[in-house]
């Protein structure tokens, strides 16, 4: 970006005493870090003044411009349509990617979705994808294109292409203590969506234990950056804010995930994940330009749901992909797993909490996730939850189901559920999903 | 010092969030940081949180004692009497270690000194040292031993077996713009001492536009966080804060200050040098066991100066250094700087202020500093003041002669003169050098 050279040293003094660099010093300091030219213990110490200091939008939006940059960008001006893609930063039992893309996509919004596998106690799209028989998510960027103009969507995984500068930032941050940074995380988001070549994009920031962002503080914060910061590459972004405070849906799990969301395509998803989902799918469809206001896409969304377009939409995709579509129309035929096991209310009464984070977990020790980034997933291991918050139970009655192939793990799981439910005998209020929408014209309540 | 394992991410993480780290923590830091086992980009995270976190003084102390046994630790114990050193943490004209370290040695307190060499604005006592003809600085530590018991001190320069992690730390904290924070420079200077086998200190710390400690307040938290880790070692720590507002003295340059030191020593020393001087000689006979009191020691300093058994002491320990001490006593013998250059008063008034950073650097520009650690220097080069604060001048009347070797230096230096000088009409109040103690008790304001 600038063919002005600056003492690297200086840089990392005005961050540590509190000031802003300007555009041209952050591309500097970032492109020199891409060519090796500037060493990690010189960006750690910088990142960590950033942590400390924070970083202004445009600062956040230079990082984003230079990792951005930093690999390929795809222009997907071949395919007709305004492309709009959908981010969440992440929670327990998160499956709407599978459901909102084939809905929005069934009405020729194209959707060009590239996902991360997950990590911790979230999942991943990808990991709940792959777990289908044959589905392949690893293809060029030639290839990407065209199911994007077959399908009108498609669902792939990051390629070494995309934003190579974030990938070595983020290893950077995580051996430095410097992920939980908003605007380190919105660079990092924003320049994997921006490589995508999209027009429009809608976020989904989720709050609450099970969430990145643990208070509403947080979660808003970051969602101004990012829109603050795609507003800037002139893609009009949206982002939610969304609860985390309990899992999405009742399964967690790969296969149970994408089970949970066959049965969503078909009119039979849970309350609160049909509630995210229409809400996110009815904003993508109007800013692709099918809708003319979100309450319209809503009821678009719902039609879609209703008629079974978005699932004959999902069922050719997978077809596309590789993917063994019949056991999508029959659970029945997939190899589910070989064990069992229920876990009972320790007393009676009303659920008043289930601590998302301890429920990623218990999934997690079943099998489910990874703990370290090379660890192998089993597809079909997970946490199938019978009652949610609100619900009455009575001691003894089981609340959970937990799956996996190995009756080892069973105990480790265990010790997460006996901590992640409170049972009280008052009802709790009910939740509110979405409470925020954040644009390019503010903050706003959601709904009532 | 703890056979336990941390993560490392977990150390970063406590200090990025403010809270102190444990010894046994801070330990295992540095000790797998000199071991190789912690990279550079993880300690230089670190470094920045404790920059901006601070660090308690137990922190600092664990730190000084992980840097301290990361090398050669001396043992003096077969040399008679109590050895006492004292750092100065550097200024412009500060040439009192040659000035002090005789008058104490004198009176059988051994004193053995390790010095730095000079960066940036402030000189280094080796760099003035080794501006006598054939003194040498550098030598094995037997010698070092054999010539503290033969003369009762010794100057020489830091070996690499000193602190190895000290200097790998300064490396790393030079580059990531971690340099100024006060923990860290406390443990880097205590590290070295300590080393040294003695048993007691004093410090002489600086404030002022001419130290690295700009106000009184930053001078007076490193003398406190100095004598906490003095006295955490069993070391019995005096610091002083004095001032530093304007040079030491009248000359600056390395064989110019051997000059001031040798008329210093011989009765004729600066008013300002001598105050100094003898509170720091004063406290040093007092913790050496040869005076009851600092004011007894005080007295003994000034009569070491006005007897000749200092400026004796030192021409031994030239000598026994290999230097020629015939030019300390006949400074006509020594070989001057070709050219000289007269700078005048702009107008007519008091001298109210005389920038000694500003002084430091016309200095260095003559070639008597260096701007990088590699940069040769020339021992004849330098600045003579003609009037310090207080001074009325005419305009047009010579107020500082610069000496060089290379005419091409002058305009440089004339850049920083310009700017060092504020004539006022009205007379300034007069300076007072020294305004503090920091010893085990306190702090204590000095003289009246």
């Amino acid at each position: 970006m600038s063919t002005k050279g600056y003492n690297i040293v200086s840089l990392i003094r005005k961050k540590r005493d509190g000031n802003p660099l300007t555009r041209d010093e952050i591309s500097y300091l970032i492109d020199e870090y891409t060519k090796d030219e500037v060493p990690d213990y010189q960006m750690s110490a910088f990142l960590m003044a950033s942590f400390l200091n924070g970083m202004d939008e445009d600062e956040a939006s230079a990082l984003t411009h230079s990792m951005l940059h930093s690999g390929r960008v795809l222009d997907l001006s071949d395919i007709a349509g305004t492309k709009v893609d959908k981010h969440s930063t992440g929670g327990v039992g998160d499956k709407l990617s599978l459901i909102l893309a084939p809905i929005v996509a069934s009405y020729d919004v194209p959707v060009p979705m590239i996902s991360g596998r997950g990590l911790g106690h979230t999942g991943g799209t990808l990991d709940k994808m792959e777990s289908i028989p044959g589905f392949n998510v690893d293809m060029t960027l030639e290839r990407y294109q065209e199911i994007l103009a077959k399908c009108g969507m498609v669902m792939a995984g990051q390629t070494e292409e995309v934003a190579p500068a974030d990938k070595r930032l983020y290893a950077l941050r995580d051996v430095t203590a410097t992920v939980e940074s908003i605007p380190l995380i919105a660079g990092s988001i924003m320049s994997k969506k921006l490589a995508e070549g999209i027009d429009a994009l809608v976020l989904d920031v989720k709050f609450g234990s099970g969430a990145f962002m643990k208070t509403h503080e947080d979660a808003q914060k970051l969602a101004e950056t990012l829109v603050a910061i795609g507003e800037d590459f002139g893609i009009e972004t949206v982002a939610y804010l969304t609860n985390m405070n309990q899992p999405l849906g009742y399964k967690v799990g790969n296969w149970l995930e994408v089970e949970e969301s066959m049965e969503s395509l078909q009119g039979d998803g849970p309350d609160d994940v049909m509630e995210v989902t229409h809400m996110l799918a009815g904003t993508m469809i109007m800013l692709g330009g099918m809708a003319k206001t979100v309450e319209e896409g809503i009821q678009m969304s719902h039609k879609a749901v209703g008629n079974g377009q978005a699932f004959d939409k999902w069922l050719e995709l997978t077809e596309e992909q590789g993917g063994d579509a019949s056991v999508l129309k029959d659970f029945s035929a997939y190899d589910h797993a070989e064990y069992s096991f229920e876990y009972k209310a320790p007393q009676s009464g009303y659920i008043t909490e289930i601590d998302a984070y301890g429920i990623g977990m218990a999934s997690l020790e079943l099998g489910a996730g990874r703990k370290k980034k090379d660890d192998d997933i089993d597809p079909v291991a997970g946490i199938e939850l019978h009652h949610k918050i609100g619900s009455k139970v009575e001691k003894g009655q089981p609340i959970v189901t937990g799956y996996m192939n190995d009756e080892n793990l069973i105990e480790p799981s265990k010790n997460y559920l006996a901590d992640a439910f409170t049972i009280k005998n008052e009802q709790p209020e009910s939740i509110k999903m979405i409470t925020r929408r954040v644009d390019r014209e503010g903050i706003h309540p959601t709904g009532d």
